[in-house]
């Protein structure tokens, strides 16, 4: 007997093996027509999934209305493109078709290049497909049955998969929908009639199974969704944050360059960039200083051998620049973090439970070598400066000192109107080997973490195998304003690197005896570069005014009052702003253009009366002409907006900056 | 027929060949009897030499007074010791002994180790050997008859450099004093009573011609002077020297450390030299705001291929670490200089002549590898930070930039108390090859330097080979307050990177055209690492109060008064000052004591009446108790000196720091 609990508590048994489709059309013939999937014990499964005949389960039955259900049907629209693309081409071989975030793709090996150009004629096959309404059908097999369709069908990769990737599988499924026949594991949605709207996004070239040494295949980008408009929604996204490419605006507002005779991944940062850098740093050195952290300064490099004490050979070696080969014994590493050299700084004399917790801090510069096709802008980068701290402590220090970064790390975060984030507990994956230390140390550290975020009322999700390999960390993951997840600040626990097998760090205790302390990774931004990129995408470059690298700029309606516009530059200069003046002999319309098209915050605009009346007319970015002020009224309203670090946050609607709604930070 | 010309302008005829002692006697015996040497056109010439038969020259008649007399002297010194070690050990094998700053050496092969223990012993037999007074002879011959000479002494590292080092001379000198003969250029003083007073510094090992392939000899460091006064004063100069070295006031004062796994040469700055870099770094970047420099960040690397367009590669390889191979056709080079990478800002994007001068600054880490042997300390580093800038200007512009840049290192020196110095201007060597770019571009920019120099008023001296490889350098070469000499601050003109040969660089003009620009390097400390170097032993570690790490320590006369005294802590922190409290329950002279060894500035001692009055007890760690001051007044009088930043030398005599007399600023 089979006992389903249903999402609002109620009971069904059964005496036999039910499907979810059964079940929802046991419930009423509204359900079954509406139900896509289901999901058992909190795991997808299909609409066709037989259930054990015995036991207790939950069931929810999936339908457009739930999250879990888009995945379901983009991937059953995955094998319509890919039935399209066979109808359409000749000699289609058929690699694999996944749903990824946001969408889903389908790499295939076909003669004809596919471009852009086909998209049209494919998606017209797709809705001629949809249109048909044939069910998807699940077809198992054994391992020698398997092997026969896929070589009947003629379908090389599959014949592959199954002899290689699927090796210790005794069984496996198929799906079949019309003439279309695809080695899968499912679950797909009953009838392709609940696909609403769907687009082909882009093509690209792809490695059969990812690995370069094999045959490059093409590889289809495309999305679904239930109804139009959340396709509309979505485009609109991907076209925002195209918008938003801190690549391209990077160069257009010059902030940062990168030049390959300096080297891939590399950033150079222009004048404009460093200073909102130098305002991040100034801004959390200011924290630093508040939570009394002692600042240091280290080489970017060490000897290999400290990074084997440090593990960090061994373990990051395939991400790190080769070693610089000085001589037979002579080895030196590009730091990849700064931990080991903050220890040195610790070691370098003895050390008394007076001076804990010790908390070192310094702006590192290190260097990680990420595979070219990863580098992205300055968010994928090989060099990268931290906002790195470790802290060393007592045991008993651990919880507070633990507490206090993960409060930096909000205030941090807030500050820069990233108040959406959630945080990921980062656990070993106790199956994996690259981890250091001993079981009991890592469980000791995991728990600690957990007590910590549960007193402070985190709601922090846990994941195995995302752990430093050190020991376990909590990362804060950031939603930007397109809703776009960034993993940015992290607070790592460490009872490795002190150990005896490692470093052998040592305090002496009130009693006069010594003892091991514990250390603490921090960095609330994680990387200035990956921090910068993350910020230019999620203002769309509009900066908030106390980060903006030029805050005003003075327009002259005429040359005439440019002895007076002179005077005011110079007044907001003495006020601390940064601020320029456009003299040209222009027309006002088309320096307010230009400064607008710089993101420039505010625009002074000088003619007659505001000479007349010591006054400028404020002109914002974002909402417009605010009118005249007198000098000093103006000079009060920003530098009030400048210490509160106020964040206005502008979308750039189609309408063009300016002209969209603003929103306080309060908002999102 | 030979005139001479006399220093007082008269002259004197000849018709044979005389030497300086002749002439001398012709003026009267006094003088012949105080003659030890003399300067024809600049040249140092001995006693003996024969002047030309013909001509007019220039004679000066070299005394105790003269300065230049004073090597002269020393090498005589060198061979009386070489002769007393010779009568004293068996065996002895004569290398090289030459003047060196300060005194000379003399390089000796012998199988007795010599120590500090056989110094009194060989110091007697040099007393004795100048008691007997023999004269100094100079003995002129042929090349055959010089190895016969060195042959039949047995002196085979004499014999090895005649057959290398002077395989082209076709005759040679020697001199000999008793039974004293050695292969010698000369000159000598006549005789060896001038020699007042003299002192064996050290041994140490060296290798023959200074290859370490060769065979190590022992070196015996000596000096000599006139008179036992000038002696004395050297020796407390080398005593004072000793107790300012930084190493180890670096290490005392917790300021830095070096460690074998992070690396030699490479420093670690602890959370108190790390207070003081910053405010270095802070008071150079308040100057770079007001020069309108523009601050950028670059990455620590760059591919091989960018240094050899700059042409650092072929030229700095020996000095450079060894490249990172990370694949076939991809090498980084740690970057041994700025410069490139500021280029490469410049040509992110095109430039109007309108953006220029565009000055790009930078606090930028650089690495070069010394050999291990010159490294030392903070002076002799691999790794470094300068306070890099560079100019990119018209040719109009440069003077006006150079004068700016000569400015501001003069004001950035003066600051810090460091207002003796003189300018050297560095020339190309037109006979070396190590230098980049055409003749006519070098001329031009040495011409510009002399220019400038001469415009401002600046004595400068030029010497030829000092330039960088790319363009004429202005280094200020710094006296500090033991009159040791530091290079520092340096200004760079620079023609040839910008070169079509080397970066190619451009900007539009206002004529539409392209224009090459000039390049202007330059560094006011010159590097942050030998900078802090030279100021912990300019002011044996004890910083003027806006430096201190420590700038007051309040210390409680009895436990008593601590809350009134956290209290006073608390009020200096929030008007910006690093302070401290000591409450040990410890003596309050023991408290003072520790104050004063830590060399903070200023000590607030309080006990009943101070806390009575609201007021403390202010101590000076250079003119000890100041009295009684209200909180307020203490704070102003501080604050005053921070804001003016104060420089208030402190000599350390034998009576210790504190009782020793202290000068102003303006005093050296």
């Amino acid at each position: 007997m089979l006992e389903v609990i249903l999402p609002d508590g109620s009971k069904k048994e059964f005496d036999h093996a039910v499907t979810p489709m059964e079940i929802a059309a046991d419930i009423g013939p509204g359900l079954a027509k509406a139900t896509l999937a289901g999901e058992i014990d909190g795991k997808v499964v299909g609409f066709d999934t037989k259930l054990p005949e015995e036991g207790t389960v939950n069931l929810r039955l999936l339908t457009k209305k739930d999250e879990e259900a888009l995945g379901v049907m983009r991937h059953s629209c995955a094998h319509i493109m890919a039935r399209a693309v066979m109808r359409l081409f000749d000699g289609v071989q058929l690699a694999f078709g996944p749903t990824i975030e946001g969408g889903f793709y389908y790499d295939f090996d076909l003669e004809h290049k596919l471009s852009e150009e086909d998209f049209p004629a494919i998606e017209a096959e797709m809705k001629k497909i949809i249109k048909q309404d044939e069910p998807f059908e699940r077809i198992e097999r054994n391992r020698d049955e398997s092997l026969k369709v896929v070589k009947d069908l003629g379908q090389q990769y599959k014949i592959e998969h199954i002899e290689t990737g699927l090796k210790d599988h005794a069984s496996m499924s198929f799906y079949q929908q019309g003439e279309f026949v695809d080695l899968c594991r499912g679950p797909h949605v009953p009838r392709p009639k609940s696909i609403g709207a769907f687009k082909i996004l882009s093509v690209a070239g792809a490695y059969w199974k990812g690995d370069s040494n094999n045959r490059q295949l093409q590889r289809l980008y495309a999305t679904a969704f239930f109804n139009k408009e959340d396709l509309e929604a979505h485009l609109a996204k991907i076209e925002e944050a195209k918008r938003r490419d801190h690549r391209v605006l990077g160069k257009q507002l010059d902030l940062f360059s990168i030049n390959p005779l300096v080297g891939q991944g590399l950033i150079l940062w222009s004048p404009k960039g460093t200073i909102i850098r130098n305002l991040l740093t100034e801004f959390v050195s200011e924290q630093l200083k508040k939570f009394e952290y002692l600042p240091v300064v280290t080489p970017n490099i060490g000897k290999v051998d400290l990074y084997k004490i440090s593990g960090h050979y061994p373990y990051y070696k395939d991400s790190q620049f080769a070693p610089i080969h000085q001589a037979e014994d002579e080895e030196y590493l590009l730091k990849p973090m700064n931990c080991p050299h903050h220890i040195m700084i610790y070691k370098s004399r003895p050390r008394s439970y007076r001076e804990l917790p010790y908390r070192l801090s310094e702006f590192g510069t290190v260097y990680r070598y990420e595979q070219s096709g990863e580098l992205n802008g300055m968010t994928r980068v090989r060099g990268f400066t931290q906002d790195d701290a470790h802290i060393f402590c007592t045991d008993d220090q651990v919880e507070d000192e633990f507490r206090k970064c993960i409060q930096m790390t909000q205030y941090v975060l807030s500050s820069l109107g990233l108040s959406d984030y959630r945080v990921r507990l980062g656990f070993r994956d106790p199956d994996s080997g690259k981890y250091v230390g001993k079981e009991k140390v890592w469980d000791q550290a995991e728990a600690a973490l957990v007590k910590v975020c549960k007193n402070m009322g985190i709601t922090a999700t846990a994941e195995a195998g995302e752990a430093a390999f050190y020991g376990p960390k909590a990362d804060f993951v950031v939603n930007d304003c397109l809703g776009r997840e960034w993993q940015l600040g992290t607070v790592q626990l460490d009872y490795n690197l002190p150990s005896a097998e490692r470093f052998d760090l040592e305090y002496i205790g009130p009693d006069n005896q010594p003892h091991r302390p514990v250390m603490i990774h921090r960095a609330p931004f994680g990387s200035l570069e990956r921090f910068m990129g993350v910020l230019i995408e999620h203002f769309a470059g509009a900066f908030p005014l106390w980060l903006a690298p030029e805050q005003v700029r003075i327009l002259v309606v005429s040359q005439k009052f440019e002895d007076y516009a002179r005077k005011v530059e110079k007044e907001l200069q003495l006020a601390g702003f940064r601020v320029s003046g456009d003299y040209r002999p222009e027309k006002i319309g088309a320096k307010i253009r230009a400064a607008q098209l710089e993101l420039i915050p505010y625009m002074f605009i000088i003619g007659g009366r505001e000479m007349e009346e010591e006054a400028v007319a404020v002109r914002d970015r974002i909402e417009g002409d605010l009118g005249s002020m007198k000098i000093q009224q103006a000079i009060d309203k920003l530098k009030e907006e400048v210490e509160n670090r106020v964040v206005r946050q502008v979308f750039r609607g189609s309408a063009g900056l300016g002209t969209s709604a603003a929103s306080s930070s309060e908002d999102y």
